[in-house]
């Protein structure tokens, strides 16, 4: 991440950290251990951080926002732990993915401890409201994965169907994450609608900057080989704009390389080359820059702030990110 | 079920099955295709018709009451579909177990589902306490999920530890059911803690028959084979208690047979032997009985009533049950 936004996070990584640390000590060591391993292993803490900063900027100055932002982190790592096991996933962050150290099984149960524990711990705030922002978040969530495999070797796939599947994946959960700071921080309708806009666009770009990073990226800080969507039968939007933008022959040829059992690595360095060319890379890269601009245009409602300044270097943060 | 028992709950059924059809319509029609398969699959609706009756008990009359009910129809099922995936389930309930059907993935992700909804329904009856309730309840049991993962294939599990995994596993959200019924019934807190006591009672003996009967039971009647829980490495009580009581020689054999790979039809006969002559199935099914005497005088503090009667009739269903 960039110097210039760590130096201002610092403090509040610190806090997030130590809360996880905190929150993932229990009765049953496993646990501890499987979500010590998930969530320790280089995550951005993007959405406790989000939720931190708006419940901020909404005017809250005190410290028992960490647990609710952790709320978030395990959330995440949950949605990682069952994705895992439902992608077969060899390697995550240049590690080996939890399920190939602790199998299927702990895996798929110390997921779902985590997303009961969050549950558990938003109850604790005592606020329906965000408990409903909340739950409904986790329900869209699960039936967008649910949707993401029922679209799995689907090269087919709309540019719509794959914003549905991208909103709930991946958006929803960083836009409850700043809805539900704003509603901590305060209780304003108006900036409670701006933070969620504000995530549900940063969420979409972060996703679309993610499906380039697969074509673009360096494994070393990818810390999962490139290539990694189409080896899944995952359609991205560089892929289904190479499909609708591409010359005959070159279609011919996407659609055999991506129904390949196994991705060869000069296959997928001409599928690179297609995908560049027809300009999917320039495209789904334009889309997410204008999701950004929509992310920080939704901050103007607020008067001048550091914290407002940070959440907008912080979108412009996830357009030039490398990882 | 005993034909007495059924024609007294067969309407609060019906409206139950209504419920879940109408409930598990979704966007994403895989959803509803999955959830449908496991909850079409023969289930007693146990907890379910628990919450209705203890909110009847506590002086509910209307019908708003059925999908607070499916809650935890819906989180049994969501347990049962990540176990299908933790045990390498094969068959439940006469067919298919669905992970064999439909994937791990479907499955893992389908089960993810049905709990965020579950949550989000509840959500929907505004009352914090319940949240509460609920999310204890299944932060608890997947605590003892990962618990029985632990000590799978660990004979030497003391009664103390199986009791707290088959608390958290089974009685835990069966008590939960009881609990809330009686909060959405009415709002007093002896009553609440009454229903709370029944259930948890209800639940420890409910899985104590359950553990005596894939010993005694018929594979018919069952849904899946005898022996099924040595064949997975689970140690319960009847088993515990013979190699508590066994002679060397037949503890020594014990283990051999728990230990080996594959079970044989001959081992378990011989196995089943041992428990029997040992004590161990007398043993599970008097601590079940006195469970069952428990949760009966737990609803002496409520006045005769036609709903007192049923709980009562179901906690002693429990036991003569061969299903």
């Amino acid at each position: 991440m960039k110097e210039s936004i760590i130096s201002r996070i610092q403090p509040d990584l610190r806090r997030i950290e130590e809360e996880i640390e905190l929150l993932l000590t229990t009765s049953v060591p496993l646990i501890s251990v499987v979500g010590r391993y998930i969530m320790g292993s280089g995550g951005k803490r993007l959405r406790p951080l989000l939720l931190v900063l708006s419940a901020r900027l909404c005017g809250y100055q005190g410290s028992h926002d960490a647990s609710l932002a952790v709320v978030f982190e395990f959330i995440h790592a949950a949605s990682l732990l069952h994705d895992d096991v439902v992608d077969h996933a060899k390697f995550r962050r240049n590690r080996p993915a939890a399920n190939t150290v602790w199998g299927n099984q702990a895996v798929v149960l110390v997921g779902d401890f985590l997303y009961s524990k969050a549950i558990h711990l938003t109850v604790g705030y005592n606020s329906l409201r965000m408990l409903e922002v909340l739950s409904e978040a986790t329900t869209r969530m699960s039936e967008g994965e649910v949707l993401q495999l029922v679209h799995a070797d689907n090269i087919e796939i709309s540019e719509e169907e794959y914003i549905e599947v991208i909103t709930r994946k991946t958006a929803v959960l960083i836009s409850a994450a700043c809805q539900i700071g704003a509603l901590f921080g305060g209780n304003d309708v108006q900036r409670e609608k701006a933070l969620k806009t504000y995530g549900h666009n940063l969420g979409i770009a972060f996703q679309l900057v993610d499906d380039t990073l697969d074509y673009t990226g360096d494994v070393k800080e990818l810390g999962k080989p490139v290539g990694n969507d189409i080896q899944e039968g995952k359609a991205t939007l560089p892929l289904i704009c190479a499909l609708r933008n591409g010359k005959p022959g070159d279609r011919a040829r996407l659609r055999e390389v991506f129904s390949s059992e196994q991705l060869r690595k000069e296959d997928f360095a001409e599928i690179k080359e297609l995908v560049t060319r027809s300009g999917g890379l320039d495209y789904t890269l334009r889309l997410a820059s204008r999701h950004i601009q929509t992310a920080k245009q939704a901050l103007d409602i607020f008067p001048p702030h550091p914290t407002r300044d940070l959440l907008s270097d912080i979108a412009d943060y996830v357009i030039c990110r490398r990882m």
